[in-house]
């Protein structure tokens, strides 16, 4: 006999429980996003596989994986600008991680702190870009050579 | 005769123009980070097709595409916990949105504030969850009917 009301099946497990159980989409990622864990600011939105996530929480550096090359990447191992993980957090269904970082130097490899360097504003013509927070902090063309 | 330079090549342009042109993945998706405009605390992770873009842009309430129920939502047309747009910003190569938003009630549909109610632990026989900011601000029986 159980004491547990009918309702605790396994989709509050995962969302009631505490078991470490991330929820990989169909090519093996979860979605993460870094803010800064100073200003709160949207550093950047980015994916980790199961091998990046576990080299994330054990190492306290932000690892990730890249779509487009294909390869698993620790966040300024060309750059230098690394980050250090101050809190990991997962949402409901553990398909979607959020890390506060110290950030070094900056995220984007534009040279801006954060890759949300443009607002979007909605006018007549329809919707455009206006640069907010753009100033570059360090010049791509240096550090990635 | 151009005087661009010759970097100024089609990514430069998506990456620093102020053309809107986001970049859908192939399921005609970008993924959505809303953060709390007061707190700055992340809320929740979804994702926007062109026409939920299009509407949260028009109307200022945030609209998104559940890859669950393949269906377009209005945030809070059940719960009544919408979110108004204080300001939307896209990232570098335009594949994810930030909101920052005015959430009423809760964000998650498990009755919290945030879905990002449990951090990650790193212990010794493995990853753990642990709770943080997971008390209830409403109760999702009694919203979700």
């Amino acid at each position: 006999m159980t004491t547990e009301p009918a309702s605790l099946h396994a989709h509050d497990e995962g969302e009631e429980g505490l078991a470490f159980a991330p929820r990989y989409d169909a090519a093996g990622l979860v979605t993460c996003v870094a803010t800064d864990a100073a200003s709160g600011e949207v550093l950047m939105v980015a994916h980790m596989n199961e091998e990046a996530l576990r080299r994330t929480i054990e190492t306290g550096d932000a690892w990730y994986y890249s779509r487009s090359r294909k390869a698993l990447w620790r966040k300024g191992e060309t750059s230098g600008h690394t980050q250090r993980v101050v809190e990991m957090r997962m949402d409901c269904d553990q398909d979607a991680v959020w890390i506060r970082v110290t950030q070094a130097g900056g995220a984007c490899h534009t040279g801006r702190r954060s890759c949300f360097y443009r607002a979007v504003a909605n006018e007549a013509g329809g919707a455009k870009l206006v640069f907010v927070d753009a100033d570059k902090t360090f010049d791509p063309a240096a550090v990635y050579k």
